[in-house]
């Protein structure tokens, strides 16, 4: 059973009359076609047996057709209405309209309201736990793409590392990740970070024109997307030789990050890894400069579902990808993050990403 | 006034109790603080009396403080209820919220449906059009910074022209161009285009291992941040010698770029610029492959209000900076699109970007 078909059967299921899926990174997967639309409205809708169609603006439909959708396109243009086009569309299918679902963490206000107006007497329901229990588990198609994806995340750090020389500036090694990336032919899955020295305590920090100098440690946070699905890696180097306090930190997140992945297996909750590398990190006294939760989930998107936190009691499954990050951030001694991305095994875990995690010391 | 004592002000003057703003380019312009917080709660709170707030992930707190927050911070860590703390900090002012305005442009329903549990006796308003009208013209700051994103945009295009050669690709060319961005320490406002021969005729093509060869024109889409204010260029140009086909539609969309250039004003209405621009690709001949609105406005967002198009009565204000950008996408000959940025003054226009219209021929 394909994607739609799958979509189709839990609609008959729960008597829900369409699906109307705007999530960009949904309507990739249940399309193949991936686009940012910006502003303008993009969408599939399924149905419980008609035709689904795709909207998309006007001047994207044989992006759409070349990507490989088979059905309807239906295309609007910046003068006219969407809205009128997708009540057209499902009025040329004969189709009543009772019950809508449509991705309440991705539809804002403006556009619920605007499809109230045109389905005045529809009710709406969530559909965004479905779709995510259908991206969750990745089918083999998926988990090559993303073993590919995270080898050239291990390339992209090891080109970072070659590229730390005294007096260099941290956007000086990250144009040289990007460029080594770029020359291959592939993009970065978010904003490639390369922190240093103090700056490394920052989770979300931005790179700038801060050089580089021995006793730093610096911390490359990247991915790389293949064929639509992304990696996420972070190491931290020493560059030169670095304080007692820096490795014990360095240290400790490693331990946190190696037992978390071991912990992994069918069953196993997210708020249970949290714990287990949250305990390692808060017995060695470093607890609150873990500021985050250890780690979220990946596949089209660099951040979805499950998100793994010490609140969530989710059980990981099979085919799950997932993020472990462990990190400590004390700014008077240095940031650690270590982070792989691993695959939930019938036997346990593989990890994807596989840069070394013994402390790297560019001399 | 400041710009929270101007929100302050519409708040008393509508009777709102307060707006939560959370559209990250509207936080950054309330706040100075530039974040994408994914999946995470940003937003600042703004009463008509009482201090105005900023919440984001508790880890980001010091990087609000460091980007000139004033006000109180409120941090959420990954395992509360960002909803919670939101609503604690408003009981902590004493204030009663009976109207709140919200951007429904950008809250999802989800976010909306849990704030209306937290405040079940508020109504909602939409604060869309006025926080819009507020950026809508650019101060003397804002330009500044717009007039040197601009320069930036036409030393990456002279970045591209120079670096066409046979052989090359589309990806070779796009890698010299933000490689020579980030030496000079910016970033990108949006994914670069290089899109050569009939790759040019795909509005929002994506750029790939095409080779480029004589006899192609190759479209350049790009923009830069400079100090968090984007700048949006395209330029056509000729690789060796073109027909004259070619020629035809590059001299009707220059026509139609330098024609609609010419009509701004304040007082001119957006879908008056469209027609001008249309008119004359309709004029000659090419008026079906004119597929998009002629411009969008630009600032901290690379699309933001308002919309150039043929059905917006808008008139233009002095201040604001926006995209002219008609285009002709023929798949069998070529397209061409040309994009300039331009500022309403009060006697008329001023056009930031600046590299050639004249067609350049790379030989």
């Amino acid at each position: 059973m394909n994607k739609l078909q799958r979509i189709q059967q839990h609609l008959q299921q729960h008597n829900i009359d369409a699906v109307f899926i705007t999530t960009p990174d949904n309507v990739f997967y249940v399309s193949g076609f991936l686009s940012n639309p910006h502003e303008r409205l993009l969408g599939v809708m399924v149905f419980q047996h008609a035709e689904p169609f795709l909207i998309c603006p006007k001047m994207e439909m044989p992006d759409a057709v070349a990507a490989g959708w088979k059905h309807e396109v239906v295309g609007h243009e910046d003068t006219q209405n969407a809205w009128d086009i997708v009540k057209d569309a499902c009025i040329r299918r004969g189709v009543s309209l009772q019950t809508i679902a449509i991705e309440k963490d991705h539809m804002t206000v403006a556009r619920h309201e605007a499809m109230q107006a045109q389905f005045d007497t529809a009710t709406f329901t969530a559909f965004d736990a479905q779709i995510n229990d259908m991206r969750v588990c990745k089918d083999a198609e998926e988990l090559h793409k993303m073993r590919e994806a995270a080898k050239l995340a291990d390339f992209a750090i090891e080109v970072g590392v070659a590229n730390i020389q005294e007096g260099r500036t941290e956007m000086d090694i990250l144009n040289a990740i990007e460029s080594a990336v770029k020359a291959k032919g592939y993009a970065m899955s978010f904003e490639t970070m390369v922190l240093a020295g103090e700056k490394s305590a920052s989770p979300h920090g931005t790179p700038g024109d801060r050089k580089i100098q021995r006793g730093d440690m610096i911390l490359f946070d990247l991915g790389i997307i293949y064929e639509g699905y992304c990696s996420d890696i972070t190491r931290t180097v020493a560059f030169g030789e670095v304080s007692e306090a820096q490795k014990d930190i360095y240290n400790t997140v490693r331990r946190a990050n190696e037992q978390a992945i071991a912990a992994v297996r069918p069953g196993v909750t997210a708020m249970a890894l949290d714990k287990i590398a949250r305990d390692v990190i808060t017995e060695a006294g470093y607890g609150d400069y873990f500021t985050h939760r250890l780690g979220h989930g990946l596949g089209i998107s660099v951040h979805e579902f499950p998100s793994i936190n010490g609140a969530n009691p989710y059980e990981l499954q099979v085919g799950t990808v997932f993020t472990i990050e462990p990190g400590v951030y004390k700014a008077d001694v240095t940031g650690v993050r270590i982070e792989d991305d691993v695959v939930v095994t019938e036997d346990g875990v593989e990890v994807l990403t596989s840069y070394t995690k013994e402390l790297v010391i560019v001399e």
